[in-house]
């Protein structure tokens, strides 16, 4: 028994989800249990493939509920087909959240199927008009997260505020920063840079963060290379230029990473150089790890859905299990409900007050 | 005397763009002159200043040509404010092209000045509905191209298959690639997803790659982890994504070598393994130094214009007039011509053929 218990959480799992399911996700679950020890799953999967995983795994099944379904996502599915059909374990994942039977959702399956069926299911929450997907990433200053990463292409100023004020909250929660900085991405930081839906989006922040609506402030616009420099803690963009960024950002940090891989294989100095330094290499390439950086969080739901990457293995299987355990034991919902009341409060108590 | 000398190419020069002009400019011609002895220069700006860089210095006197104006555009001034000023020293060299008394203009000044006087003296070629800016940057394969990279914040699909076919002269003029790969900057790899304006601009370049209209062949949507990847040499975005795209990579390239400096300060031992690794690091950070890649074109207008990066040094300088100087040895804008009635001729033929 930890002196400093947590109180118990359920996450819901999709045991089918991402290219090497079931096997890194029982894994990650595995490998997450001693950080989280207050976490428990109700995995939602094929009993055949994952009651073996399972099997003779005592500590394992004391925290594992499997509930069996034979229907998966299919990956290449439309739309409108994954909408429609019913008993998948995804689908059955996010609606044990809304049952009340898990606090939270976990899948490393499709994003679109994903997304799609959350929004079916949990609908959005109220005072926000388009759910956003959030995630963090390493930068000059320590992280900072960025949203929309993909869930709308196009968004007005009035989405752009709500991304803004959820990002706060996940800035808070997740990041653990009391005060975050949050800022528009744009071309250039004059004011009359970009477009008019940033721009107005632009006044808005200002008056909330003049206001002290939210903790922390409204920084401005911040150009790409702002991001990894760490201009602020939360960055908002729409959904389509969000994603790209990230993507643009992770393929440069493989790129550079590459670039030193090969300087250490280039001669018998750089070798021996390697040898000497090797140990604080480690050290960089943890902190660089993309697997440290795996679960992207959909905001603005009424509950919590975290995606996995598809691709990763259990290391970054777990780690989603702890971003998906820091979102519930941070309430993050009620969070962002709270943060939309103040905001709605402070502006419209503000024209009168000037 | 070189043996394969090169026919003598003439650059405008704009002596007062940018944070550390006109000395930058001055010392950028200096270094420049040996890489390029088939360059002259005009150079406009304020004699009281750069004539005493030109001082006592015979070589660069033979190459170079000043012209006194005392004028120069406020980087801080709004377009409209910079098109009605007659006489800056940007504004004369983009109106020696004009006259075809230099083969193309270069500045460090502010990147919106000189697109709109650019634009205004020259306007874009016929066929070319909107000119976009262009650059250049180290992948995994290589060497790959992007635009726009902020000249136009929305575009249709016309306007994405036209920065295509320019890139794609681009590609094989600069990077010397003769048969170019081109891509659509997207978030996703499936048919369905991202703008119409993108889904439609695939439909056209798969129809001019599979008529050979240009050299080289489409491969898709490029999403933003293929951009350092290589996964295309010529990447096509709107300007919006573009730019942050763009700046997101050099920034996420600052950011890991910043993180490999304080690496190899963070213990003895990594000392130690630096001095052994040195000379490697060395060639390491060449290949990734953003001097490098300076010089942004402007490309689908009635001529070169050149934008160096505001805040380089003489190398980063020297870098941007090599540019000047290969883009005026491949005929870039021959080349767009000829690659745009390709096109036309070519995609007018192919519904009789079919």
């Amino acid at each position: 028994m930890m002196i400093d218990q947590k109180p118990e959480i359920t996450i819901a799992v999709d045991a089918m989800g991402g290219d090497r399911a079931p096997e890194i996700v029982v894994k990650g679950i595995e490998r997450a249990m001693r950080q989280h020890p207050e976490a428990r799953y109700i995995l939602f999967g094929d009993a055949d493939q994952v009651r073996p995983l399972l099997d003779g795994k005592k500590a394992l099944n004391e925290r594992v509920r499997l509930v069996h379904t034979d229907k998966a996502v299919d990956p290449h599915a439309k739309a409108a087909q994954v909408a429609r059909q019913r008993g998948t374990s995804m689908r059955m994942a996010i609606e044990a959240v809304k049952a009340g039977e898990a606090d939270c959702a976990l899948s490393a399956g499709s994003t679109g199927a994903l997304m799609s069926l959350s929004y079916l299911i949990l609908r959005a929450l109220p005072g926000i008009d388009r759910p956003a997907i959030a995630s963090f990433f390493p930068t000059l200053k320590g992280e900072s997260c960025m949203l929309d990463l993909g869930a709308n292409l196009s968004v007005n100023a009035t989405n752009l505020v709500q991304f803004a004020l959820m990002g706060n909250v996940f800035a808070r929660v997740i990041l653990g920063v009391r005060y975050p900085t949050y800022g528009l991405l744009n071309i250039g930081s004059e004011d009359t840079k970009g477009f008019e839906s940033i721009q107005e989006a632009a006044v808005e922040l200002t008056k909330i963060s003049d206001a002290e609506a939210i903790p922390g402030s409204y920084v401005g616009y911040i150009e790409g290379d702002g991001v990894a420099a760490g201009s602020a803690d939360v960055v908002v963009a729409d959904g389509f230029t969000g994603n790209v960024a990230l993507k643009m950002g992770e393929g440069t940090a493989r790129l550079t990473t590459e670039y030193l891989r090969r300087t250490f294989r280039s001669s018998f100095m750089a070798q021996l150089g390697y040898l000497f330094a090797f140990r604080q290499f480690r050290k960089l390439r943890y902190r660089l790890d993309p697997r440290r950086y795996n679960g992207a969080i959909f905001l603005g739901l009424n509950g919590i859905v975290v995606k996995s990457h598809g691709g990763t293995d259990d290391v970054g299987f777990a780690n989603a299990i702890g971003v998906a355990a820091d979102m519930v034991a941070g309430d993050v919902v009620t969070q962002i409900r709270a943060g939309v009341d103040a905001v709605n409060t402070q502006l419209t108590e503000t024209p009168a007050a000037e």
